[in-house]
């Protein structure tokens, strides 16, 4: 088909001395990331999420919105959104992090969405579990892989398709997975899958599929794009490679002191300075947070936040100008009464340091509790997917005048 | 001082085969654009608007931000973000427009924040005026600039500052020119600028200083480095230039089909197709665009929607989830009864194409009534500052299947 030759290219590697292309730029005006100030805030707000949208934003009415539950079941179901508002209402935070998050700083660089480190965000997301919906269907006893579609279009490497990505049954079946319509409180926004989407906490985002219209069950593994040619870690082009999944261990650091215009490196008044910052798994809890203020030679232990984010609306006055601080109260209770599940979001930490004049690399690294560490050294793969390279903070201490 | 060499480097211009450099990507995962579908929307939802902040993003609390007016008047205020809402309230969709837009297209190229051609959006701002609260104060005699500061700090070219950005006292003074903390109806988000802004409809986004904390009236023009330095128009490193005033006249595509997930170029089906988009001008009324799809070897002309937008929450039914549609009704009146000055908002436009088999190069360029044509050919300068280049939208029709 001639699309294919004359719209999309085969993927590739750069050049070692070649820059950021326009085509990469053009993705990165689109697709934003969480400018990392924004660390500071426990649910972050509308706006300031990260952003990775493979085609266009669909335009999609919600009042004419339908959603198809078919394939290897019972009966299926069609469902307008009504009717999933009617159904158990539950809220969410949960960190999403893009699978490509980090792919910017590889070398040999994919030539893709050219994140740096900042592709992460925490919403609080409102909606119904998936699993009993699946259940009311009838799952059929030869079903392997539930697809989930989007109304988003377009073409990839020659293919044309709306966006589609397969979970395992298992995993779809997993009480956490939620159909979302709201974000922070308030319908969905066009960019974040307006009306619908789905949200698996823990998984990276390419499976949290936005503006969903599908879910089909199939009696054996999904062989679309997103699953079998895009989302797998690879080490060459050959090698068919594994599909990627849950979210490696990260931390961030949240840049003390106040930045260069271009350079963004940080200038820090000399002193005490509480070093502060993010730490999330999809793995398994994080347990430990160490870190460095000299680009990783050592490492000293951060102090966790006990017991998951504590500051809501109150010290974070901005945040609640973002999204409704009123849904859910500072005990993490809707108003309703119902708990807001934080299992799945970052964890902040802290660690006190006392800046003496100098130049300092500041970064982070998290330990979960199924014993994954953050590598110093980036895990390299010809995608550049579940990237958790330690995130490198330039600090300029100058002499107190 | 040694923050000034440690942090800051010199302007430059890129080399003529130097790619996007990784501080040019770091800003653009921070400072992003529209998405180029959402030209659909007559209000950009939330979190599409584009975005430029100089330094972080400030943490501010909103129940104890203060403003001051100060400076050469009869009697310095200081009002609360309550005092400012007692006031007469007004709501104006105004169309922003970075500056810088189109900078990474420019041969040379200067380093910055590097646009493309998406830095732009159309909100509504509520706020009060400011020329009453100016003339409240009384302003002196000789009162001649009024600088704006905002609560962001940071370092540029050496210089250490908060972002301020001066005004001559008759722009000031403009019925227009609003002291906004709500957006879309909503209070202010903290990137654009929560939780009081200035609105200067019909300049570039320069002017619009965030984060205000205080306004000062000079007997002088204001030399901050935003104005004597920065913002200006220069052929050269020695040219002192002219100060960035007004949004020059420039007209997007929205662009039709659907996309390549890495080029962007653009799929369409053979056949009849609605070419759409906006067009605005600081200037003046636009009052004619013109539409190539040869890459500029012909035009072809618009129509333009007759009195503005119209189409508000009802056809757009995914911006009605985004902002609150109930701002203000489809007829443009607030609830209240008052009018949306709709006069600074960028204006549609439709051009009926037959779209045959082939490539094309689809661009608009606008007129407004000052005269003012939007360039084909960019019109250099070394700041990258008001170039309003014709947009180049690749779209490829393939033979019907």
């Amino acid at each position: 088909m001639s699309i294919v030759d004359d719209v999309s290219r085969p993927s590739r590697l750069a050049e070692p001395d070649e820059g950021i292309s326009i085509e990469e730029l053009a993705l990165a005006a689109r697709n934003h990331g969480l400018p990392l100030e924004a660390l500071r805030y426990d649910v972050t707000p509308v706006g300031l999420h990260y952003l990775l949208i493979h085609y266009d934003i669909p335009a999609l009415d919600p009042e004419r919105h339908v959603l198809t539950i078919d394939g290897r079941v019972d009966r299926s179901l069609r469902l307008d959104l009504a009717a999933l508002r009617e159904r158990p209402r539950v809220t969410r935070r949960v960190t999403l992090e893009c699978a490509g998050n980090g792919r910017a700083l590889l070398s040999p660089r994919p030539v893709s969405q050219p994140w740096l480190s900042e592709a992460v965000g925490t919403a609080e997301w409102t909606g119904t579990p998936l699993a009993p919906l699946l259940r009311e269907a009838g799952l059929g006893p030869d079903a392997v892989d539930v697809v989930f579609t989007g109304a988003d279009h377009g073409v990839e490497r020659g293919i044309e398709q709306d966006y589609q990505r397969g979970l395992p049954v298992p995993e779809a079946l997993r009480e956490e997975v939620l159909l979302a319509y709201e974000m922070n409180g308030a319908p969905l926004l066009p960019q974040h899958g307006a009306p619908l989407r789905l949200v698996v906490p823990g998984w990276y985002g390419m499976a949290h599929v936005k503006w969903l219209t599908r879910i089909s069950v199939l009696d054996r593994e999904f062989d679309g794009y997103q699953n079998a040619v895009a989302y797998r870690v690879r080490t060459d082009a050959d090698d068919p490679g594994v599909p990627v999944t849950r979210i490696e261990p990260r931390a961030l650091v949240q840049p003390p002191g106040f930045p260069d215009f271009m350079s963004r490196i940080r200038v820090l008044r000399p002193g005490p300075c509480t070093v502060e910052g993010r730490a999330w798994s999809g793995h398994a809890p994080v347990t430990r947070v160490e870190v460095t203020t000299d680009g990783g030679a050592s490492w000293s232990d951060a102090t966790l936040d006990p017991t998951g984010p504590v500051d809501r609306a109150g010290a974070t006055g901005s945040a609640g100008s973002a999204g409704d601080p009123s849904v859910t109260g500072p005990d993490g209770r809707e108003p309703g009464g119902s708990t807001v599940d934080e299992r799945w979001a970052w964890r902040r930490w802290r660690y006190e340091w006392t800046a003496n004049p100098g130049r300092y690399t500041l970064g982070a690294r998290a330990t979960d509790a199924s014993g994954r560490v953050q590598p110093v050294d980036p895990p390299w793969n010809r995608g550049g997917f579940a990237n958790n390279l330690v995130q490198r903070v330039e600090v300029v201490v100058p002499e107190d005048q």
